[in-house]
């Protein structure tokens, strides 16, 4: 068992109303690993970097069980930064600064020793990056689990239409699901996305939870209320992790399964956004995760007698 | 047992992005009995008509087991009437017009059938007249539950302030929450405003459910998901009535009777936005209640596996 991640491992420089940080280690393949190594190993992380990103950053993931061949390093280019400054509430942002960088030619490739895995995240890139990861699989994963976002349905949607046709699971924000499908009802948009390819839809809505739809049904996962959300940057890539790193353990790919992965998913990313970039998920320990699922447990349980 | 429930039974004009009522009838009060009827019986409503309002309304309400001896009716007068305009997020709203009319000089009166009663809840009225109503009773309720809203924070302050030290449950929206604890965070504004008074504070964020706060405890229940938002008018008094309507069949006025009485509420609501004013609550039979909640607990139900 094995899952293929796929997307930017960069520099983030972040604003909030209460912090700044320096220019830190993130990117949304960074979040997605060391979130799904909590669950799961191996992790084939397909990325490419630039000469100034830390060795120690790859190495601490590798010694988590992240397999490195497939993240090439460009010596004399530097790597993807983004810079962004978040509104009061936390939910909106400002970019401040892209250099794509490395990310400007990026052309992934498919590792021999990759090839099998169970389940391909596909974090946020380039849909014609993410199409040829997809190209270069002999087998078809048993999952595909493509994050993407509105920058991607400004500017590459016949691409993107591509790539919605091959996935299992797509997991967007709630303004999103609302571009992709020209819905404002969520009900409504998740019936037209299911139409363009993925079997299950996932609508993140940050602090007011998740919805994951298939066919009919419909699951709603919350958020746990936090008495700060100190930075929310990686947050939706540390709730992939968890989801896909998650799965990989259990192999249960149903609806049932899904709904289990989408409060692990939750769990992790609230623990990711109470420090800057990825400091919070290097403390996390098995029950410290098993702990804070139970709060989500206590969080939504109720009895009821119907009289 | 019995519920008295205090609040406005009046008129309403309706504007959405997609639909225009006429003048309807509305006003907290009628939303909640409506509502709370489903549930417990009898409701001792008070509130004050004009000469305009509907007869035939009170004794529809009356053959549900609505008593009106608390209801004034003022023949020369109008009833209070409300309009206003809906944003395309069905969220947001902005009043065209308010006419205060017969509530201009609302003196309530409790009569002295009411005494004893179970269950105060205190639609959203002036703190006045709630503070007016909670006077009047010889004996404590074994519960009092109010709602209110910005407006009363901005001109009533003092008041309001008074309202809370007296009050069980206080029923807020998220930025009504905000406002009167002066904190971003609603698990910060939980402990603000439950040092006011309140013992649980429920913190209503329509399409994105509702949040339960009691000491250090904390309860999520979701809104259902819905293709159509039709009418949002009235939602908020119709999650009320559910409420407290629940609570006074079962008289568990735990932190458990209540999550379950926000289930209710929460289901029961989901009605109310199908259709313009209290139509959709009219039709409500057991079995489509009960089917709805059905819903709600498949919703949120899941079960984990940690590995």
């Amino acid at each position: 068992m094995s899952v293929i991640v796929v997307g930017s491992m960069a520099f983030d420089a972040i604003e909030t109303p209460f912090a700044k940080s320096n220019k830190i280690v993130g990117g949304a393949a960074t979040y997605i690993a060391w979130s799904a190594s909590n669950f799961t190993k191996p992790i084939q992380q397909i990325s490419v970097v630039g000469g100034d990103f830390p060795q120690e950053e790859l190495d601490m993931l590798e010694a988590r069980g992240v397999q490195m061949e497939g993240v090439q390093r460009k010596k004399d280019k530097k790597s993807f930064f983004w810079s962004g400054k978040y509104h009061m509430d936390m939910n909106t942002r400002d970019t401040l600064e892209t250099q794509l960088n490395v990310l400007e030619d990026f052309e992934p490739v498919v590792p021999a020793s990759y090839q099998g895995a169970d389940i391909l995240m596909l974090g946020n890139l380039s849909p014609a990056v993410q199409l040829s990861v997809i190209e270069q699989l002999k087998e078809p994963p048993k999952l595909i689990v493509l994050d993407t976002m509105n920058f991607w349905m400004d500017t590459a949607m016949p691409e993107l239409e591509k790539v919605l046709k091959e996935v299992d699971v797509l997991l967007v924000n709630d303004s999103e699901a609302r571009q992709l499908s020209a819905q404002y009802s969520l009900v409504r948009a998740a019936r037209e996305i299911m139409k363009m390819g993925p079997k299950f839809l996932v609508i993140k809505k940050g602090e007011h939870g998740a919805l994951l739809f298939h066919g009919d049904h419909v699951f709603f996962a919350p958020a746990l209320p936090l008495d700060e959300v100190f930075d929310p940057t990686g947050a939706g890539d540390t709730f992939a992790g968890g989801f896909v790193g998650y799965l990989d353990s259990t192999k249960d790919f149903s609806f049932e399964g899904m709904k289990s992965a989408i409060i692990i998913g939750s769990a992790i990313a609230s623990f990711c956004v109470e420090k800057f970039g990825t400091t919070r998920l290097r403390e996390l320990t098995k029950n410290t995760i098993d702990e804070r699922v139970q709060q989500f447990v206590e969080l939504v349980n109720f009895d009821i007698a119907l009289v």
